[in-house]
């Protein structure tokens, strides 16, 4: 029975963590929070999972790095140097971090691509919608931009060029090849997204919903269970599905 | 037989409404558009429908009291000085103004005010999505503010208040009693728009899908046949549904 | 503090309404099953909720009836028998009985209700489906049979002459007037339930979508709550919400 | 420009598909019906499409085989015979038979049988539901159907094996590994699909809309623009797309 350390093990996804390896063949090995040396848990686990915060990032990594454990990033907020610390530390274990562990929202990410890259921007239009609890404090959500990212990649663009998230007021008509982004907030919703594929007399859409947060942590645990016996590299959740 | 008259006989929807008078049980009364001189056909007609432009409204009522004939308004874009004139010449004739003559939009509006009314704001929060085709240069649309209005209407607030039309990037938290708006905009799709009612585990829907542009065409021809018979006062679409 | 007897204690729903009630600002005053005799807790009680089983209504009501304490009933798989045993009851105490205690699908139903009353059968055909978790064992959901027997009610008609539960193979057109029913399986669900109004060239869709069980606990609750200042008589969710 | 022959000319998609072509590059070769003499046609024309009946099918492929004409035939109710007709003739010319032109559902079949390979039938669940207009007559859809089958290839079984198309009454809970089908029917809604896969905390919808007949009639042009340059062989729309 594989073992899991988790970092963050005080927050809400890592106490759920915990609660959901049980019923999937794995073990804790132990837990560590951002008072804790993170070194023991490392040492002590075959796989390690981190839902904490960027600003652990390099002790996380460093101690993953000294114990030689595999370690699955679900910690949101990365910047351009958070992902230069993953790739160098890819260079000696198996790291694999996602914006989001769900093997739903990863499936769904790949028919995306794929649908995007057979329509025709000129004839099919992208737009993206997601709606989430009323405590959310940001827009639009990071899966949303995690599917809009994946449909620019289909279309051999960057969202960076592609992406539009405002829109209101005089818009003037849609520029061909956008992709439009829409937020929701209220309730206690978990997490819908819809990515809409318009085009002359027909539509396609792509839905995913998440009616708990189970679905992250189990995806999480899955992850793990697999990235423990891949050599060192950094991946993706895409491969956890052999997708 | 009702006879019916059109101002703007030439645009979109005034050919539209041509077409479809006949299955309805009216003849077609006459036609002007922005070179004719209205006068005649408001003479000719039981009822007038106009959908032209906010510049036309000022000929087009004085015609309509001069001949003492009822006229329905779909014209969008007015503001409070159109307005003015509106309630002016109700003091005359029957006068019916609205900005979406679909019957189910109309009922929607209906059941959104009354949910509203009984769904407590600090419980639930409103969201306000449509979508509509690529070349639409506005956003949101008339029909969501529409929508926005009676769901304002039921909790006694006003949409000037409580309307946020724009949720990108850092917002915070939702604030409470809000109305949110989204908009999508992609291939040929004539309106869809769904009211979202989001409480704590559980959510309300009230959705509107137009699948041609029929059904303001026929909307509005029901309203001039409800409206001939009708003494002079400003109306709304949901009396013409006894709402 | 209101003090809720709840019958049916160690059920699912039994266990859900003791954990949330002290949130909504009621106490415990007891629970009973299958085993225990009701009638200390109907003694204990200022008002009862009961989501045991048909079998045991019958003791439950004599218990409610011999304290002279109200009671909320929300047991399913109800019969006639049943039914007439709960009218002898609210000659005494105030009874309310339902299907279903979410607020958000009682409001439905009235939304429903209004919507057939004002949309022609000739024109609008009603269909209704719903999505439950793959291990419900009948369909259509009672919610289902609710929500259609308020579209028959807005109708003047009832679901045992308009409903249509099959539709599979060589149908024929649709008839006139009916209400159409369709129930998916799958996975986790807990309840989505949309009724359809599909008119020419537009469609009204309404729509419910639970995301978890507590909702109807703290529908029961609050009908308790309300309930317990009414007098004798048979009552339904609706007036809870004013309706 | 490539020039198109039809059969079936007199017919509803034979008349949309004559109107569509000229804004596609193409021109049309001629029309015949079920009285007309179907190899002039064949012999004028660069590729043929045949919306007509089953029964014509046997002197429509003989035209099209004494012609060297390729044939995209999307006439639907074929038998068992009819395919090994269209076999036959596929060793001499080229022949693409569908249950559905339009490119989107080609698409989302793709789709469909790409996310039922990936997602384990043990913890997804896979229900498709469709919309029709109130005069259709049978269910479920042929598009459906084809959206099944495609579910049920990726997953390696039989809609034949899996496919489940009544769920009313006391059903049980469900089975695993079935595919469920549900039938809506009302308005004049053209066509909508709903292919869901619902696992435990988590759904994945792949939805279609058609809003209007000339996605089927584009489709069936561009796949006969398609076809009339390839080899002798039975196609399918998907490689049209290339997929």
């Amino acid at each position: 029975m594989a073992s899991i350390g988790i970092y963050g093990s005080l927050g809400r996804m890592g106490q759920v963590i915990a609660a959901e390896m049980g019923t999937m063949g794995a073990r804790l090995a132990g837990g560590a929070d951002s008072r804790d040396d993170p070194l023991p848990v490392a040492e002590a686990a075959d796989v390690l999972v981190d839902f904490s915060t960027p600003a652990a990032l390099t002790p996380h990594l460093a101690a993953a790095r000294a114990a030689g454990t595999p370690i699955v990033i679900g910690t949101t907020g990365l910047s351009g140097e958070h992902h230069a610390l993953i790739d160098a530390a890819a260079g000696e274990i198996a790291v694999l971090q996602t914006g989001n562990t769900s093997l739903g929202v990863t499936l769904l990410a790949q028919l995306v691509k794929e649908a995007a890259a057979r329509l025709d921007a000129a004839d099919w239009d992208i737009e993206i919608v997601e709606m989430h609890h009323r405590h959310k404090v940001d827009a639009p959500s990071g899966t949303a931009l995690l599917l809009g990212a994946a449909a620019a990649d289909g279309r051999d663009v960057t969202l960076a060029e592609a992406g539009v998230q405002d829109r209101a007021g005089l818009t003037g008509a849609r520029s061909e090849g956008t992709i439009g982004f829409a937020s929701l907030r209220g309730g206690s919703v978990i997490g819908d997204h819809s990515v809409v594929f318009a085009g002359e007399g027909e539509r396609i859409e792509l839905v995913h919903r998440a009616d708990g947060r189970a679905i992250f942590a189990r995806g999480a645990i899955r992850a793990a269970l697999w990235l423990r016996s891949q050599p060192p590299g950094r991946y993706a959740m895409a491969e956890v599905l052999g997708l």
